[in-house]
């Protein structure tokens, strides 16, 4: 079991390869809380895990440093591994499954970690890592369930009450748990009246069913836009620690994750990652008792694919009224387009794609569709618009996909 | 002119209002310097210009403060002086033109300012703003050309020598010069060996122009991404103090401008509007004499509409080779799309949209055009789809625009 004295020595060995990250008071996320967020998307590497990593290996012996180690991971595990070895001065080889996209495997090579792709899945590579260990001798270094791991993890929780030391409550993602198993001992530890919550993706509820089965649960399929929590298992360690220290865990849906994202981006100019954005849904959408309480959102990781992101914000355009997509049943005669286009001129909306098609079966044979896609400034402004085409005609019906 | 001791009374005033902004490490921006981003983009309001503005409500008389104070803008000066305003207890009126986006005016009024919406373009707002100063007893709050203004930005300079004593050069975006004359005025009082440099956009070069011509010049039109810097026509003030302490000053296209926004999005976490990301696009495109030199880059803010990013994203994903837009000529018989989709799906390639078009007048009678927007890895990945089509017997050519 961790000792607070392991977390301490994690904090003092991570002093020259860590950033302390900034505490942001973000005030728009929830008005009915003072909330404040733990920029860990802005740490080295793009996430925590540089910190459970670093530790951990700063703590083999020198027999297991020559050897070197070995990880299995397509996110941010792998990252945090292979730097914390090239910081730590030794070897380390990384398991990633073939379908790892080229982003994420050159990046683990960039941290100078030898890179293995290998033929299948995760469960795939993972085996492959295990093989490894034992044929070469290498050190697992295993994402979570470890000691050495969750006490570098709980540094964040000395970094928050030395940030804000009258803080209420923290919210921190869970995944397999490691995280929020060392924030929540270094805490409760110090301070156990501080409520520490849990979120977790909706698609991906492992260490929620385990906790409220009271054993650890192994999910068959896992589903989210949290990549990065979409853990099937949590630990056998971290269960014990979630059941312990953790006051509570809720699930957020992807939608609510991909307003999280959006808000973060637009109000407090940071990217986060799925997995990252969890505990700012949470608080968003009022899923733990926090009205009138100073808050700790906890931000893990930033390493989002810019096309997902490109994603959530088509998307939260959309669901705020910033893009409106729509068919327009036109008679097919001169003038039409032109008459369409003065409205949505004269209304101020920006045309982004346009598709005018003839001879759809929906149609009159005479008739034919306008597709368009327009930048618009909100829901008042798309009814105006709905409005006017109505108002000169048309027969207009909203497009279920823009792109 | 301006004295250290109001930079330094500036800091002291500011103590309780902004946030000291963290100064982050950024290894890729620029391998060949050591570059440090300093993050006034997760400023409160989103931008440096609380500052300025809040130093300056500060020395202002009782009477002044009784009648309140007015200002011109559609940006971050227009939150700026709304949040100074309020943090001193004291009524704003921000006048607006009325084509400024409703975000802006939400965000204006949220900060608690009045809204004075001007029919006409910018330069009606200001002579509105200038009318209601004589007709009320306004105090109008410059954007830039203001001694306390520029020494409250200038607090911006200490804050660097004080995270970062031995830094060698700092760049700083150019727009009418406030910031980077209060900049390189501390700088350049504590130390003048450090190097200041501005930057501008290559569609609005009024400081540039106006050094270079030893006088004030005046554009007669301005378009860049960086609407935050778009100012045809700099300060007196401004301008004799770029002359006197700026070093160099240089412009980056829209093109370095969106390379840095997406860049600083996937690599830091971080979000910056065009004129937040100059100073990064000066660095990345080597436009300054740093190699091996310890540079900060001024990030002035994050204010971009989600609308533009998206662009700018899409743009990006474009130029990095993450998304293919393709035209393929097919011969008008079944199985076609299917032949294609096999193809496509084999290589790994996600399709994002198809459009199916028969009797285009560029193609053969019996012939149809298939249009694909695709999700692809890299160049090569793009290149060997390229390839499999071909080989295949297609007719292929690339897609100008896809949305």
């Amino acid at each position: 079991m961790l000792s607070l004295d392991q977390v301490y020595q994690a904090s003092y060995a991570l002093k020259d390869v860590i950033r302390p990250t900034d505490l942001i008071r973000a005030k728009d996320i929830n008005p009915e809380s003072q909330i404040y967020l733990k920029t860990e998307n802005l740490q080295i590497t793009g996430s925590f895990k540089i910190r459970g990593s670093y530790y951990k290996i700063s703590q083999l012996s020198d027999e297991e440093k020559s050897k070197g180690v070995v990880a299995c991971s397509a996110g941010n595990h792998a990252q945090g591994v292979a730097l914390a070895a090239t910081k730590a001065g030794i070897n380390s080889l990384i398991c990633l499954p073939d379908s790892a996209p080229i982003s994420k495997v050159q990046a683990t090579k960039k941290y100078g970690a030898d890179v293995k792709l290998v033929k299948g899945c995760y469960d795939d590579a993972y085996a492959e890592a295990i093989r490894l260990e034992k044929e070469n001798g290498y050190t697992l270094i295993h994402p979570f369930d470890d000691p050495h791991v969750i006490a570098g993890q709980g540094t964040i929780g000395l970094e928050l009450l030395d940030q804000l030391p009258d803080l209420d409550a923290v919210i921190v993602p869970i995944g397999g748990g490691g995280l929020i198993s060392g924030i929540a001992f270094a805490i409760k530890s110090l301070n156990p009246n501080v409520k520490v919550y849990g979120v977790q993706a909706s698609g991906a509820p492992s260490m929620l069913d385990s906790v409220n089965d009271n054993e650890v649960k192994s999910l068959k399929q896992v589903s989210t836009v949290a990549d990065g929590i979409a853990v099937k298992k949590p630990g056998k360690l971290t269960f014990d620690m979630c059941n312990k220290y953790v006051d509570d865990i809720v699930t957020v849906t992807d939608d609510e994750i991909s307003t999280a994202i959006l808000t973060l981006m637009e109000q407090q100019k940071l990217v986060t990652e799925g997995a990252g954005a969890v505990a700012v849904a949470a608080a968003m959408f009022n899923k733990f008792p926090i009205k009138g309480k100073k808050v700790v959102c906890l931000l893990s990781g930033g390493n989002i694919d810019v096309t997902i992101l490109s994603r959530v914000i088509q998307r939260g355009l959309r669901t705020s009224g910033r893009t409106y997509a729509v068919n327009i049943e036109l008679v097919d005669k001169p003038g039409q387009l032109r008459d369409v286009s003065s409205i949505i001129a004269d209304l101020g909306a920006n045309v982004v794609s346009v598709l005018h098609e003839r001879s759809n079966e929906a149609s009159d044979i005479n008739g034919c569709y306008l597709r368009l896609v327009l930048e618009t400034k909100n829901f008042e402004h798309i009814e105006e618009i709905k409005q006017a085409l109505i108002e000169a005609g048309y027969n207009i019906s909203p497009m279920l996909c823009t792109n």
